[in-house]
Order: structure tokens, then C-alpha cells, then sequence
């Protein structure tokens, strides 16, 4: 009898999310009902969302429960069925949570049940086709709104989701200004991704280089980061600049609430607009995003990078990465591969 | 020969604003070239944002120079015109500065140079029919986009902006809420401006106190105070919530920029919009709002107070009212009768 690891959330965030939080059990594999499907998860997604839902206080999605596996999206593989779309060895996307198995209903549960599209690997429906990819797509296309010429400034720029703004910014026509932590992610950014100029937070002065960089201010900030950056980036906005609010990632790890920027007046003087959005509102649409992305990534037009770790033992460790700015590229963990 | 006495900008803020930051003079009277008009002015409007124009940075409008009068919105009347639309003893809307003479051109300055419509008196074209109640109007409307039954709060709601945006959205079908210092101010905002739920800021949990009465949070938050307040508020905000970001009164007299809202991911988990908006952008529509408020005020619809001040040498006295909270209503200044 195959056993079913489990990583389980045993203590809310305090700090830095780490192994701490989690304790690990062995169970039986679960039964399906009528409708269900039992997969078996073989890739898992690490987002840096993961630790709101940690968090005990209402969400866009209920907080995971104390005892129970931890929330995270997968690529898994369907090792039974009572659903009739559904069928042994069919891979798909889906909630599968920090475990070997997971009993999902399709159409049900924050991203539903999808199969994989023919062609596209788990690393790519967990990275640029995801729900990263898809956070860049309407993110920038939705709520920043670009227009050929306008400047484009990207906080986290060398992450999953921001490294992907930049480059479809790019195809649209912007210039392109990121903000990454090391010589490393910066120079991937500037030969591999195509931005126009690349500012290391760890080393330089970030507001004094997007002075530099933005000779015009910006007139699109798509924020992963919040905090010092979100204020040094205000001190450039262009008249009627929009800030794409996709995260905090900066801020999430604080024992105490961190301040806000000081500069919020600066959304009046230049009639700004900051705005947020969560990805799950826009999945109806997934398609135009997929295609779109699916198009631009087999004609080379954007790149992007995997950072894969391996082993369920590890995956305690792995998602403190995202907060320690340890990942370069998106945070993947294989477990296993396809039967 | 009269004279031109004038209240000129001697120091820049540093801190709450008062006397010390002008100095008195007399000069004479200035001549008038082509297409320029000489008005007199009668009565002077007080406004938060001219604090903003004291400082020696970047705005919406240039700062007011070291020695200059100082800028201030005034209902002026015409006593020599070399333009031929306007004739001697015109009352007209203007940019008359801390003066009793100014030189105008029709067509220029940020407000251009506008006569009284009739049946118009001065202190409601520099109150309700002027730039304070075009600022409700347009930035309910356009920025926060009110649906009937929507829940709006506002603050510094008893000033001379808030209770017109409670009561036009009141106008609209929405339930109103309003934050004001005192009971005074709150007791007019129930009993006269038909506020449905008033928190006094100076004697209650403003936080609480939102919870309390919006029970289904809101989804328009005017904000004219910033700092606390605007962070107490995020704290309840709607999914979809707009928070129009009028002013920010409680921090433009501080020495050093102070922390902005430790809760600005509200606006992620909410897919929160928040919004500036400046109303010279708006004035070319300057039409629509009289219009519309002039009628609500004439149906009784709209109450407004006018706090009214009497003496040119009270002008710098005058103006830090505005951020003590000592006014009540629209904050204006009386300097002569029309001729």
C-alpha cells in the first residue's frame, strides 16, 4: 500500500516562514467519491501568496487550517477517477497541496482541475503558463495599461512574475527598468530578458538610479515588492502613473506591520492610480493569457527561468527561498515523474 | 493714491504654518498692460492644498516664490480692464493672492479669470459653486464612481469638500458615513447634512467605529485627512473598494514625512483601486458641477457652512485653522464689500 506524505501547517507565521512552521506525517491515501479524482502530485508551485494564506485573518481564499497538508499549487497525475473528463495518467494543474495524493473535484477549488495542454511540460504550466505568467499578462496588460513609449519600472524584475511583465512590456513597445537583488539576476535581466536597465536594490541607490534609469519618471510601477522600494519608486511618478499593486513580498515576513510609504501625496500631485488585483479573478480569461504566452515563448520572444528544487524532504526549506531572495527564477519542486 | 497691501511668503513650512511663515507690506498699485485687468479683491479662499504650494519642490502648480504674495483663490472685482470681455465692476473668480490688488490676464493663471454667474454670491462661488464643491463633485463621480447602494465613507467629512461628497452620494442612494473632529461637527453632519453615521476622531476607535457602521465595509473611501485615518480605513475595505485620494491634511504639517499605511495589501486582497486626482484637470467640465450643484442647493437638497473670517491683517492667522481643525465649514476671509 503506497503511504501519502504530508507537510502540515503545525504554527502560524512569526517572522520568517521556515521548516518551523511545518510538520511532517504519513498517512493512508485518501478515497474519492462520485465526481472526485485522486491524483497523485508531481511538481509543486511556491508562490510567494503561500504565506497569506498562512496567516489566521480573512483572505481572498480561507486560511489553510492548523493540522491540515499546506496549500500550494501542483502538476499532478490522475491515478483514479469517478469523474467521466478524467482519466488514468492524465496530467493536470491543480491545488494539490504539500502531499504525495489529493482527492479534487474539477470545477471545484481555488484554480479547478486543468488538464495540461498538449506539448506544455509541468515546469512550463507552473511557470510561464501559470498562474505566474498569467499574473504578469493582466497585471500589466489590465490594470497598468501600457501604451507604446510609456517607461515601465518592475520591482522583483528578476522573479517568475516580474521578469515576464518586463519582457511583454517590452513587446508593447516600453522601455523597461528593473529592480533585483545581485549582480547575477541583474545581468541575466539585462543580456537574456532584453530590459532596458537593471537597478541592484542590494548595492545601489534605488531611488537615485530610477531618477537615473527613468530620465521621464514611470508611468507604469508593477510592484512584487513593496516597502523602501514601493516609497523610492513614488518619489518618480509621471503624471497620471499607474501602480500595478501584485504584491509585498518585502513586507510579508515582519513580526509587526511595516510602515507604509511616506509618499503617498505623490498619487495626488500627479493623479496616480494604485491599484491591486488577484490573479483568481481573471482564470475565465486563462486562455487569451496562455495563447498568448505559448506564442511568444516558442518564438523566442520571452525567456524565462526555473529554479527546481527536489525531494518532498525538502520542501519546508524551499519556500523560504522566495523571502530570502535565495530563488532565481521560479521556485519549482519535483516530486516525482509522470507514470 | 491707494495703496496695495500684501502678506508676502517670507518662510517656507517647517511644521504647522502660521504668521511666521509671512510678512506684511505695502506697495502700490500695479498697472495693467494689453488684454490685462485690474481687479480688487473682495474676499479670500482658504484651502489645504496652498500649503503644498509653499514648498520648494516639484507640484501640480509652481511654488509660490520666496518674497511673493501668496497664491490664494479670491472673488475679485474688475476696477480697470484693457480686455474687452470684461468691463469695470465685474465680479469674477480668480487667483487674486494675499492682496488687495492683482493684475490678471483672462485665459491664464490656474484658474483662469471667470465671472459670477448670476444670482451668484461671492462666498458660494469660493465654496460650493467653486473649486471646493467641483472637488467633491468630480472626484466622487469620476474617481469614486458611486453605485446606489454603495457604502461611502469620508473623511474630514465636516469640511468644506466632505459634506458634499456625503451628501451627493447621499444624492446617489448610498449610505454615508463621515469621520469629523468634535460633536459639533458631528451633530451638524446627522442632523443637518444627513449623514447616516458620524465617528468623532477625537473622542472614539476610528477603526472600530468604521467596523461598527459599515457593517458590509465600504466601497468608496474619500480621503481627505491621510496618515491614521486613511490606515484605519483600509482596514475595512470592500472587494472592489475605490479610495479617493483627495488630500492628506493630517500630514502636510509634519517636520519630516511621516509613515505612510502599514496596510496597503488590503488593496491587493480587495483588488482595491486607490486614486489622486487634482481638479484643475477637471475644469474644463467646471460647467457640469455648477450646474448640477446649484440646483441641489437651490431644492435643499445640499447644505453648506461657510466659517467666514473678516480683516486683511488676520489673513496668516487664518490659514492655520485649516490644519488645527479650528474651521467649520468653508474657510473664507472677507477683505472689502464690492464697490
Amino acid at each position: 500500500m503506497p503511504i501519502n506524505r504530508q507537510w502540515l501547517l503545525a504554527a502560524r507565521p512569526d517572522g520568517l516562514i521556515g521548516p518551523q512552521n511545518f510538520t511532517y506525517t504519513e498517512t493512508s491515501v485518501p478515497e474519492i467519491g462520485t465526481e472526485e479524482v485522486l491524483v497523485k502530485n508531481l511538481m509543486l508551485s511556491f508562490d510567494p501568496t503561500q504565506r497569506n494564506w498562512m496567516v489566521d485573518r480573512p483572505g481572498y481564499l480561507p486560511p489553510v487550517e492548523i493540522g491540515a497538508p499546506m496549500r500550494a499549487g501542483s502538476v499532478s497525475q490522475v491515478v483514479q477517477s469517478k469523474h467521466q473528463d478524467f482519466a488514468i495518467g492524465d496530467l493536470v494543474q491543480t491545488t494539490g497541496c504539500w502531499q504525495d495524493y489529493a482527492v479534487v473535484t474539477p470545477g471545484k477549488g481555488p484554480m479547478g482541475v486543468n488538464k495540461l495542454p498538449p506539448g506544455v511540460s509541468p515546469e512550463m504550466m507552473l511557470s510561464i503558463l501559470g498562474i505566474t505568467g498569467m499574473t504578469a499578462y493582466f497585471g500589466l496588460m489590465d490594470i497598468g495599461m501600457p501604451k507604446a513609449g510609456d517607461t515601465v519600472l518592475v520591482s522583483g524584475a528578476a522573479g517568475a512574475t516580474g521578469s515576464v511583465v518586463g519582457q511583454i512590456a517590452k513587446l508593447k513597445g516600453c522601455r523597461v527598468v528593473g529592480i533585483a537583488g545581485g549582480q547575477e539576476k541583474c545581468r541575466w535581466l539585462s543580456e537574456k530578458a532584453g530590459f532596458d536597465a537593471v537597478i541592484d536594490y542590494k548595492s545601489e541607490d534605488v531611488s537615485a538610479q530610477i531618477a537615473h534609469h527613468c530620465p521621464d519618471k514611470w508611468d507604469i510601477f508593477f510592484d512584487n515588492v513593496g516597502g523602501d522600494i514601493l516609497e523610492a519608486a513614488l518619489n518618480h511618478i509621471n503624471l497620471y502613473g499607474r501602480v500595478v499593486l501584485c504584491g509585498s513580498i518585502s513586507t510579508y515576513n515582519a513580526k509587526q506591520p511595516e510602515p507604509g510609504p511616506n509618499n503617498l501625496m505623490a498619487l495626488v500631485t500627479n493623479r496616480g492610480r494604485m491599484q491591486g488585483f488577484i490573479i483568481l479573478d481573471f482564470l475565465p480569461r486563462a486562455m487569451e493569457a496562455i495563447e498568448q504566452l505559448m506564442g511568444w515563448v516558442a518564438s523566442g520572444d520571452i525567456v524565462y527561468e526555473v529554479d527546481m528544487a527536489e525531494g518532498f524532504e525538502n520542501i519546508p526549506i524551499t519556500i523560504q527561498r522566495l523571502y530570502t531572495g535565495g530563488n532565481f527564477g521560479k521556485q519549482l519542486l519535483k516530486i516525482a515523474d509522470p507514470a
